[in-house]
């Protein structure tokens, strides 16, 4: 495993949107402990209480920040009960998440070093009685400012485990070669984001895309069809995506989140 | 007090929303002043022409930025006509804003020293005719990076004053054990924040909360509750809110900023 | 022509909003490649699809960041075609943008050197196979950061130019005494902000604006008028915009980009 050096980039990705002062105050607090930071807003309009789109997301982002970057993601709809908090080192970057699915896919993915947190010992970081409702700000940015400036490592936050929540949705299936996913999210343009993977479709020569009682073909660019008509596509993360030129296919199409879609050969 | 020694992070809170080049050239501003400056977006979603919502952040979420933090609030329906511009020093922190009530619950709840700006001399600081629509990148920027940067202080603004403009909204009243207050705003998951601090809700055995016609329950975490079962909870800026586990109560109850909220201990 | 002295500073203006991690990443790629870059979000809110919108922007907001600010605006409904990429050089600012007529009222004002990307030789920069969908954060970024850090300069990106892709829409035209320009864009308020410039009106002694079947009058501020009431005024970025005190002209008027607007002298 590479090591994890740290760069002082730290990212979030939280579904606080960009009402109050939430992603806002977390920043401080990284600040406050961390005078350099630099700190990078991942996005903050993860759909709510959806914690496999914030893993999605950062299982395919991370490689597109410095070596060393901290990524923190709070969409933690169990704040304030038991749920622990975990840390996985993996490709040179570090992941704190709630330890609720979030961080699955990741390890699914890319394996790697996983520490759980002790709860019970947050006053030696200086962490004295955290609100119940705002892990983001009162323990996860502290530790974030601690693991960035290079103050302590994962190993620090608690001991190593084997075994975390696994993630909320199952992988795409190949059956019969078909293959089946579902609509992770949809970007700002409508685009429908889905969790199936180019190399799952690499395979099939003349591949079809289904969803919503309709056909797709698949091409390269959004530009390859009309304004209004819709494709299908290998987008920019490497996934599959269902599109509608300059239009929003979410909205046209009435699908989002957890919409099933399929690939199948050309009959 | 505490005295203000600049840290070079500076807080940006505005109802300008994302649209248009508003917070962005009030950051070019303040790099093209400051070139060092951190400035931190504490948010730019405060509701439409809604002064006392930025004080209410303001005066709960400064602590968590480091001492010596220049805040920056316009949300300011009256620019361009003769409303003032004051600063307050307090808590080691320097707020910035329109005279306009915005800082009222602050200084209620603080104290601080204020300085009145003195609009007749903004040459001193390089500002020549200001646009009459847009002070916050042709007046507080600039004098947030003077501030920030530490060439300047509070003082060189203008005198003292003692009277400001009083906030919009009364304190919350307590009357026969029972305490009235208002939602102050809804956050992105549509939990309904109140102006009502645990402080005074401490003093009730069982306190019962009461909004739109129905009746909440105080519990911990939104987690102690089912999905769409309502609770109340003091969160963790410390005041009441009202909420719907994984659902938005905003929406659901049809409440928002404004809508008046009683305590009383259970029957 | 003033020099191109590089600031740091790096502005980023897309249509990409806040969903997905579009923007976050087009981050990460600059701090990978220069670490001590101050980026600045102008607007990731520019209207879908909307090139002119971004220029319009970007020709009035550039000058209140540093002289040697890379802008880098990515409003790029034909990404992943023939289109091509290119550099402005003016007024001590550098502009980077595919040439789909988003740069075309910038250069119509400012004039300036223009570069020509040679796409056939990005490897030259360390950039391969950049995807089809997302060159924001495989081309434009990585060369920004090149540029913002010194590395290169603009004239290494490929050859002068003379020829761009020509703005979207006509600059206003003046005719018989009577301005006609069109609306660009709404704020976060509603205000309807049109492309004609405060030099065109100047000239006239009485003006009254028209859009939408009403008449407006020209007023200094939004104050100047009882919430509710419609004005227009010449904004903080020296066009006309009309608005509706505390309200949103928008919403009210139902007009939005595109919408014919004029100004001819009061009868």
């Amino acid at each position: 495993m590479q090591e994890f050096v740290p760069s002082g980039v730290i990212t979030l990705t939280t579904d606080f949107g960009h009402k109050g002062v939430f992603a806002g105050t977390m920043k401080g607090q990284l600040l406050k402990r961390f005078p350099d930071a630099r700190v990078v807003d991942l996005t903050h309009e993860i759909l709510a209480h959806w914690p496999e789109e914030a893993g999605f997301w950062l299982a395919r982002a991370h490689k597109y920040f410095p070596d060393g970057t901290v990524h923190v993601a709070v969409v933690d709809p169990g704040v304030g009960t038991k749920r622990d908090i975990i840390a996985v080192e993996t490709q040179s970057h570090l992941f704190l998440a709630p330890d609720n699915g979030l961080l699955g896919s990741l390890v699914q993915k890319y394996e790697g070093r996983i520490h759980r947190l002790d709860m019970t010992r947050l006053d030696r970081f200086g962490i004295h009685k955290p609100s119940f409702t705002f892990h983001g700000r009162d323990i996860f940015a502290p530790l974030a400012a601690e693991l960035a400036a290079g103050r302590i490592n994962a190993g620090d936050l608690g001991p190593v485990t084997e075994t975390i929540v696994p993630r909320w949705l199952e992988a795409p299936q190949v059956k019969d070669g078909a293959i089946s996913g579902v609509v992770i999210t949809a970007d700002s343009f409508g685009n429908l984001i889905t969790n199936i993977d180019e190399s799952l479709i690499s395979g099939i020569v003349q591949p079809v895309v289904l969803a919503g009682g309709r056909q797709f073909a698949v091409r390269e660019t959004y530009a390859d069809v009309k304004p209004g008509e819709y494709l299908a596509l290998v987008n920019s993360f490497d996934v599959l995506e269902i599109a509608c030129a300059e239009r929003s296919a979410a909205e046209r199409l009435g699908l989002g989140r957890g919409a099933p879609v399929s690939v199948r050969p050309l009959d």
